[in-house]
């Protein structure tokens, strides 16, 4: 049976998580339901962007996603159903999957068409868990829903080259649990500019000048403990996710502080790759 | 096999939720367990009787739901089993319920009678748990239950009819994840004394006099995106669970403010419809 | 099938534990996974080991327990398996479990030894998550590990014994999500001194010399209402972990306060319990 998974900015404490649920398994008493999170903050279709592209590929094809973000029917924000890389994505026509989307080509893109799908003022559980249902019964889509063309993307999410490839210039995305930071610059992107040459990240007044395979890369154990880096220390890395992100090894925003709070750095600002000749 | 739900104050960070989870898989290996609430203020009924009411419903009959708030037992606070609208809630009898059965009436209200079951610290695990297990393999309340009568309600959840009718007087019952306050003043009861008015909807010094059928009902998408009203701006709609709410279109507490921080509207406060004569 | 649980400090905003729910859910389709905290303060050992203490029991034996806190690989910090009470922990070796090992010697210690186990950034993902499979599918340990014996401990967590065992000298552990302060003195440990002998708890400026039962037993039912001791009186019980712990009655953190801010009592701080002679 199906796994679906939950996406929402409805956060943990209001009913509404636990309604979508009940639904869920009302209609398919036998789904697995995950939770990706619910904790997204209101109305950040970057930030839900991010997460999904990043867990997503994690669960098995064939996995129903729903996306409870700024998901109100208007003329300008459809319910949509995409099947990507062999997984579902119920949402609005917000942007949400557009991460997903310019990875892999979609194989379907089609708006839900229900009765009266307009007018709900909670269309996560009216419109996206019946047809989340639906699919999950090994329903096709094309019985609830109509052909689509216009996906939309989001903007600014691809860093910029500049200087003759010299330079990459990128934006903190998204600040995770550590206040560590992480960048629009992928590491395929670093890897098509770098050339085997030297480079400096300069983000604020920091500048780093290596790239680390962990966390504790900069942490040299042949050294006696108090002679070493370590917590507190700036680094540089390509997370899990494959984004360049700036951390602080072991920190912990409410005692030591993290990226964001030390070296101040904040969603969208800037953080620059230059490349020496 | 039943679904168990866990509705709670215990937050999400200590190890009590988790404790409940262990003991029912080892009690009922079989049974689907949702949270519908952690988060609820501590010892905060009022918020977990409304968190209730409005999720319950999306469970199918026969479900079983664990309420664990203000649980210890006293000769005032008995551990209760009511069975309304097919479903058992197994709580202390602190009025946790009384939105449910002042809709439905109870089938069955009994008291829970297992030996020992007065001196504990952590009741929802060492009596909710063995009689929620108890009822998911099958079993009768009676079983575990002797009958009872005394089942405690809630007050001030009814919004004042005053003026002849002409003007409900109602207050805010809960503060949502968006900061939307929640009063409670329900559809039915707006209903029933407009016969087809107008009306004005004042709470502090803000006057409202439509109430949208969602939160974008007050964006009209024929003009131009710079002359529309949008977030930032206030509205009232009756929400998925039928109560009267005010909202702040895209609203986030964390960056634009919600109503609650806006507006200045509080738990308890006070908001007034008055019909046109 | 093996429940399999997870204990981290990755928060419930990012993605990082929908992708292994997601990881595991795909190589163990059938597998129960139960959260047990992800809200630990980052890199906090010992609030992880008393969670993991008080709530592994409460799960069947044959349960895995994957530990996703301080995890990276290091020359100091191994990756180990570790088989007590019948039940599996996959974790870092950082001390995590060993309130669990001090309590039950373990069956089994063991490394983990898969290629390339030493230069992940997500650890918890990439070496745990594969482990847990094999294990959770009936796999042996020693497939995938080597003996080991350094198992390290965590200092500090028991309390001193003074004054030729009429003085307990202990401290502060955890603090709840009531504000309720627990200490490291169990219950055993203070039967074993106590031999009858009436006693008095100080806590900064408190005085305590009475340990209840239950949160609720300072309240006189007999008494009439408004002449009980109630909610914002101070108690002490053992709770149901068994640890001595010092309470506000019906606190909340937000509104009336509880023991760790009324009284100032934090993390680490010093709770004496004198016998008298």
């Amino acid at each position: 049976m199906a796994i679906i998974t939950l996406t929402t900015d409805f956060g943990t404490k209001d009913h509404f998580v636990a309604v979508l649920k009940g639904a869920l398994l009302t209609e398919v008493p036998t789904t697995t339901i995950v939770d990706i999170s619910h904790s997204i903050s209101p109305f950040n279709i970057h930030e839900c962007a991010y997460l999904l592209k990043n867990s997503y590929k994690a669960f098995p094809k064939g996995s129903i996603h729903i996306i409870g973000i700024d998901a109100e029917w208007s003329p300008e924000n459809e319910h949509i159903v995409v099947l990507v890389d062999g997984h579902y994505f119920i949402s609005a026509n917000n942007g949400v999957i557009s991460l997903v989307t310019s990875e892999k080509p979609p194989e379907k893109i089609m708006a839900i068409n229900l009765p009266n799908g307009e007018i709900s003022s909670f269309p996560t559980q009216d419109i996206f868990v019946p047809v989340a249902a639906h699919l999950a019964r090994g329903g096709q889509p094309e019985v609830v829903c109509t052909p689509f063309d216009e996906l939309k993307e989001l903007r600014d999410f691809k860093p910029r080259i500049e200087n003759n490839g010299n330079t990459i210039i990128g934006n903190v995305i998204y600040i995770d649990n550590y206040g560590n930071v992480v960048t629009n610059i992928e590491r395929s992107t670093f890897d098509a500019y770098r050339n085997g040459r030297t480079f400096e990240i300069t983000a604020r007044r920091q500048r780093i000048k290596a790239i680390q395979k962990s966390y504790n890369g900069i942490v040299d154990y042949n050294k006696e403990k108090n002679q070493r880096k370590g917590p507190g220390d700036l680094l540089a890395l390509f997370n899990a996710a494959g984004y360049l992100e700036l951390a602080i090894y072991k920190s912990d925003l409410n005692t030591v502080g993290g990226v964001s709070t030390l070296i101040g750095l904040q969603y969208r600002d800037i953080i620059t790759i230059n490349f020496d000749a």
